[in-house]
């Protein structure tokens, strides 16, 4: 294999083209796992919502800004399996997770376990927690638990205390992507309900809600979505469970009529009742942007992808690092993994950083974990040569007391 | 009184020339009290947020987009009275509204009443009886419970139940400014909590919670302080109060150190704790530019022209309207008074609709109240006699039944 071979296959990749749709990082951007590369459009779309907010003012809601959450939610739909009603866009993916999961245990009173992996995403932890000690803290009496177990026990955990099983269809650590079909199945055979955390997933694995049978699901839009840092979140919520879910966190942007004002909430029909404040217009606009370079793409020429940078990845440190200090810590099969490949190696952090001063942007999490996110519309085969070929370089070559390779700043 | 008066009085301002640093809509904008207008800055800031995503992706966090939250907060501090590390910007008004209520309650667990006001802005009311729902549903057992009075009940009704005392500040609809001094001296008494929603409040009035003692408080910054629409809200608490509160929201970006990825949630000291999900930054960004507009101004001076603009807008109205259907909602005594006049007219909606087809940028809210929002940074003298100029036109002039005057679209 060489670098000439990753240069024809982008010659012939169908997807190509999109790639000059956005405007890139200088350098190799393997990074969107975390925060996915800009489209172009971004820059002109908050442009207008910045240029609509100074000459228009309040007019600008009933103007196009009260339109820009549904149709971004409409956009998603597509991408996750859901119909359009089933998705809303709101907040951000931990206050979404509050809310679905605040409105599922209420639909199992008499089980008082929200059940979730050792390894799963901290926040994703923080939320239940937070959600038990509401509870129980407001009334002095409740039982509700959060209890983490390993993956590999996760089946068996599932007896009849559990409400909801919650968990991230794909680990942010490694990359390894639950079967989410089996354990939604297993879930509803044990009388729970599933809330899925899709935010490494949408834009990056296929993901079909209805095919799972999903009850519930929460996601990020700022990375394999592109909607920019801190982008409005989405959730799902299964049509069938609508008439009974009660957000939480309720407010006017949830009510079936916001501008009556009436005294009564009264929720929206559809998965719009977990709406609450007012949208970030801007970050919505920017998001929109993002979205619309979705639309009408082959979503498993996508999907292929993926699965053969990944493979490329995997197979070039296998073959150009095995003499080496770093391991494939992401599973080998396409199908049980992300976009994202993970290595191991010590002094992640200053690995990454002898990358980042080579061009290559990943990141690394505690303790020795590389990240690298293979974003289908942006990556091509020839990055992924150049990453694995740099970081080659950097494991053979690096003095590592040099001062310059302390840990990195974080990033979220 | 001729509208040379005003003009005169305009040429005097000492904070004229601040309304230069804004890129006001046509004609006469006084809807500051839903959208404040944009600052100019705000469109270079958001366009060079959005460059550096481009350019720089996720290192952008790294590169001064974490220091944002923070520093917009800072700026908070000294509008409403407080240390900083007492405010955070974080989400929405109505989120972040449930986690301080959250926080409150299970400061008081012997209570268990939220006491609030009949007329209070929907939305608060939505959310503290969401919260109440959770806790019930949540345990079985809870008896949290939203008890809502009448405005002159509220001291009466501070019992030995009452956990958390919650009001706007600022009414929405008129403009009626509460004693909040009192107010919270009283809950005190009566052993409770006070939650004040300042939304109407921060930039238009003097707020000072040291001063009034103030336990919790939230606010909106895309009205008043121009933040743009949608723009990240805030939340203060007071520093006493800071190990006690719990989070009920937890998540990451509240941790002590969000990018150690504990398994375990440690809050940060202050009152960042109630920070939860990434912040929306290109949002964030805009308000960043808003707020620096207020850096340095002499907030005396502010407060001083928001009661001149609204004493004017008040004698024009009684002085050339006198024969017209429409009366002045607000109180007159511009102590008991936001930044914003109502008056109560039929067919407000149909008025205002005709307002805005002179170039007079107000809104209405049913059934029957037009209001004007007298932004202190933009709005000059002349504005105001223009405004009430149109009004008396609109009135004595409307035909009623004109297709075109129907009730004019909704916003936020």
């Amino acid at each position: 294999m060489e670098r000439e071979n990753c240069v024809a296959r982008d010659a012939q990749d169908p997807l190509a083209s999109v790639r000059e749709r956005f405007d890139l990082p200088a350098g190799v951007y393997l990074a969107g796992h975390s925060l996915g590369p800009a489209a172009a459009a971004v820059a002109t779309r908050t442009a207008a919502a910045v240029r609509q907010w100074q000459q228009r003012g309040v007019r600008g809601w009933s103007e196009g800004w009260l339109d820009l959450a549904p149709r971004c939610a409409s956009r998603l739909a597509r991408l996750v399996g859901a119909d359009v009603g089933e998705v809303a866009v709101a907040d951000s993916t931990s206050v979404n997770l509050f809310k679905v999961l605040g409105a599922a245990v209420c639909l199992r009173p008499g089980r008082h376990v929200i059940l979730t992996e050792t390894g799963n995403f901290p926040t994703d932890r923080y939320v239940a927690e937070g959600l038990a000690r509401l509870a129980a803290n407001g009334t002095g009496s409740a039982p509700l638990e959060v209890r983490a177990v390993p993956a590999d026990r996760l089946a068996d955990s599932l007896d009849g205390d559990v409400a909801v099983l919650a968990l991230t269809h794909v680990d942010y650590q490694t990359g390894r992507r639950h079967g989410a079909e089996a354990l939604t199945d297993a879930a509803h055979a044990a009388g729970a309900l599933v809330v899925w955390d899709l935010a490494h997933s949408t834009g990056a694995v296929p993901v079909d809600l209805h095919a799972w049978d999903a009850d519930l699901a929460v996601g990020c839009s700022y990375k394999y979505l592109g909607g920019g840092p801190g982008a409005p979140a989405y959730l799902f919520a299964a049509r069938a469970l609508h008439a009974d879910l009660d957000n939480p966190v309720a407010g006017w942007f949830g009510h079936a009529d916001p501008f009556a004002f009436d005294a009564a909430y009264r929720p929206a029909a559809d998965a719009g009742r977990f709406a609450t404040g007012t949208p970030p217009l801007l970050s919505l606009a920017a998001l929109d942007a993002a979205l619309e370079v979705w639309d009408g793409l082959d979503l498993a020429q996508v999907w292929d992808k993926v699965a053969a940078l990944g493979e490329l990845f995997v197979s070039l440190v296998d073959e150009r690092c095995a003499d080496l200090d770093v391991a494939v810590a992401s599973p080998r099969s396409p199908a049980q993994r992300g976009a994202q490949v993970s290595l191991r190696a010590p002094h992640a952090g200053a690995v990454m950083q002898a990358l980042a001063d080579r061009g290559v942007i990943g990141d690394s999490r505690p303790p020795d974990v590389l990240r690298f996110g293979l974003t289908p519309l942006t990556t091509c085969y020839a990055d992924v040569w150049d990453a694995v070929e740099q970081l080659r370089s950097v494991l053979a070559e690096l003095a590592w007391d040099d001062p310059r390779y302390r840990r990195p700043p974080p990033v979220p």
